[in-house]
């Protein structure tokens, strides 16, 4: 089976390593031989520490792609272009394609996936869901007859290492950042990291899966943890909570309708510390899901880092590699575009930390403005008064039972007016047991 | 799709249900009709509370297994005969066969296993390994590239409640075993679940699987919960531990020697509590992978109760189905018959309660006898002395670094005829974080 590698960054090189040291064990294993053909790179001049002929490398992708002589593709350039129209001319000219891309994936998935149902190869895509963590196999076939209704991670290894030192250490926000940065877990531009971008197209994957409907990075809503303080962290302990940043897409029934819609977000939230997902701690990812009849299950592991990826993918070369020769391939994902439920009409409970004035009727006037919002309070706390400048002020915590999120964002708008209230310091969603 | 199945207990009686429920959307989404052809029960006058055609149970199991009309086979008999000979006929017959039969697989597996390949046909038993948690196909598929080093995990709902209540709730194990009996949880006769025989079974599948090599019940090492007690709890929470039943399978490298063997074993032993395996409560099951380079992987689920293990055996059902409509079936566990090192070549950390008379020198010689055999010593306590009619007599614990199982059980009859060692309360295994 002769490979052709778009891409030779860490994962590729990785995945190169892996495809010699591995190969022998396969092929006893197998009967399946994985020779690694020819590797497309921008520039064939620079150094990989591999030991590579200089002929196997290329800066002609599109060339690879339909060589006749390739018989499967691996994918691991990132980002949409030109990766989508290599992908496309391979699965055209009846290669199987794995790839590791989950911004592609998340956005243009849908074309993917009907180009490689028509051709009738695998396109296969372990390690752009959670990792090194196996989810889409298990969704795609352990649960083919599942009725799952929700699907709940810590998708992304840099906030969880960030949210682990800062509750386990004390470490603030900022200092744990440029701590992930220099150790690499981080980029310079962690945007896409902290601001929960890349666990919002990895819920786009996983929610398209699940839930057998479309679902694009667009559709999801997001919030990221730059907003995390100690202060939550400490509130979060106390009443035994472990703060996370969840990815989140379950099924929601329409009432009074046909059908059924998805809610998909990512944001931080208030996991139980006797929930499996409040014990992932630094760089590791899990993805909860619940179903109908096999109940709660839990899929952990590495979600990054060049070896346990490129074990991933090596995983899906070698089904796809297996399926080529059985001329058979898995399904994609398909159906049509999901009907997304906005997040206004998602309900949780909530946890909101405020500033106050250390007035004796300021908890009586918090609570006022809930109630005539309908929305319930589970457990209140004043915090003793810190004197500043302005007076004496306190922080009140509160957390409620289930509201909607539309009615959550009115109370909002009333704490804030209120006279004693100085400032809403958090709104955190909380997660039930 | 015309399905046969073999036995109408719990789990049985639990598929009939999703059957019916779930096909609709079952073949909606794969053009895969699910049809309930026969159930073959030892006695079709029982009411099982399912609405079916009288006409469809039959007590000739021998005759539904080679009816030609009949497409696919599933197994929930349990036991190894007749299973075993129904199986073997159906698979000779063309039928994939799923099974959820961890004893069967434990014993003659490899004898299936072999029908299953030389007749082309799927023999899948997802539900035979931990239950309801996806761990066979990650294994057989995810994993197919990776080097899988050790697999280790907590694969018996009922001793894991056991010691969930016992740690949590400071019950003893004599209350805690009744209330699982009373719950359902444990059987009349508990042999099999606190024994460590039921884990010692999964752990055999599950290290063919991951090692390539046929290991059989009998390979298998192994110890109950039985003589856990409230004093060892203690001494783990105070070391930041917790006493969990493992079933452990691990490669081994042959010193001076080809290939490597297999050290595959069931005891209770210490759990860091920062480790993944810890945080496992009540009858959930966990199954923790570490490889080269996936890193460490954990899957975790309901490991009984009907309804999540018919989950199991449906997802088998509809990945057979499809495969016989492709004309294709998945690879079977095979290879040679495993070396297996025997647990004396052991190594292992260990924790080790003594009572022993409140003499000054009496550490000294515990840690004597320990230094004679080159175990060296992690941690050591004295708790305080309680007079009792023989004088006063203290406890004694301690955890050891790393050590041969058989150095461990030559210190074992040296420490007991210390004359100021009472009793040697207890030894169990330490694992690392």
């Amino acid at each position: 089976m002769r490979v052709g590698l778009l891409g030779c960054g860490i994962v590729g090189t990785k995945l190169v390593g892996l495809i010699n040291e591995r190969g022998p064990t396969i092929e006893a294993g197998s009967g399946l031989r994985l020779e690694l053909a020819a590797i497309a790179v921008r520039s064939s001049s620079k150094d990989r520490g591999l030991d590579l002929d200089d002929s196997m490398l290329t800066t002609d992708a599109e060339a690879l792609v339909t060589d006749p002589s390739i018989d499967v593709i691996v994918e691991v350039i990132g980002g949409i272009e030109p990766a989508r129209s290599l992908i496309l001319a391979a699965l055209k000219s009846g290669k199987p394609v794995i790839t590791a891309n989950k911004e592609l994936l998340a956005n243009v998935g849908a074309e993917l996936y009907e180009a490689a149902a028509a051709n009738g190869v695998d396109l296969l895509f372990e390690a752009a869901a959670a990792g090194a963590v196996p989810i889409v196999r298990p969704l795609r076939e352990s649960l083919l007859g599942e009725d799952v209704r929700r699907v709940m991670g810590i998708v992304n290894g840099t906030t969880n290492y960030i949210l682990t030192r800062m509750a386990d250490d004390g470490v603030s926000y900022a200092d744990a950042l440029s701590e992930a940065q220099r150790l690499g877990y981080a980029e310079r531009d962690p945007t896409a990291d902290v601001g929960g971008f890349d666990a919002g197209a990895k819920a786009a994957i996983m929610a398209s899966i699940a839930f057998g409907a479309q679902v694009v990075a667009g559709d999801v809503y997001h919030e990221g943890i730059g907003a995390i303080t100690q202060g939550d962290i400490e509130f979060a302990r106390q009443f035994s909570y472990t703060i996370k940043l969840l990815a989140i897409a379950e099924l929601q029934d329409v009432a009074d309708g046909e059908g059924s819609e998805i809610g998909v977000r990512v944001y931080p939230a208030m996991v139980p510390n006797d929930h499996p997902l409040a014990s992932v701690r630094g760089s590791f990812n899990a993805v909860f899901v619940e179903g109908q009849a096999c109940g709660e299950l839990m899929f952990y592991g590495q979600g990054a880092g060049g070896l346990p990826t490129a074990s991933a993918v090596l995983g899906d070369l070698v089904d796809a590699s297996l399926n080529l020769r059985r001329h058979t391939f898995h399904p994609v994902p398909s159906g049509p575009r999901a009907r997304i439920r906005s997040i206004d009409a998602l309900e949780s409970a909530y946890y909101i930390g405020l500033t106050v004035e250390d007035n004796p009727g300021v908890m009586s006037a918090v609570a006022g403005v809930l109630a005539t919002h309908d929305i319930s309070i589970k457990t209140m706390q004043q915090q003793e008064a810190v004197p500043n400048e302005d007076g004496d002020q306190a922080r009140v915590a509160l957390i409620t039972h289930t509201a909607l999120e539309r009615d959550m964002q009115a109370t909002l708008v009333d704490l804030r007016r209120l006279d004693d209230v100085c400032d809403v310091n958090s709104v955190l969603r909380v997660i039930g047991s």
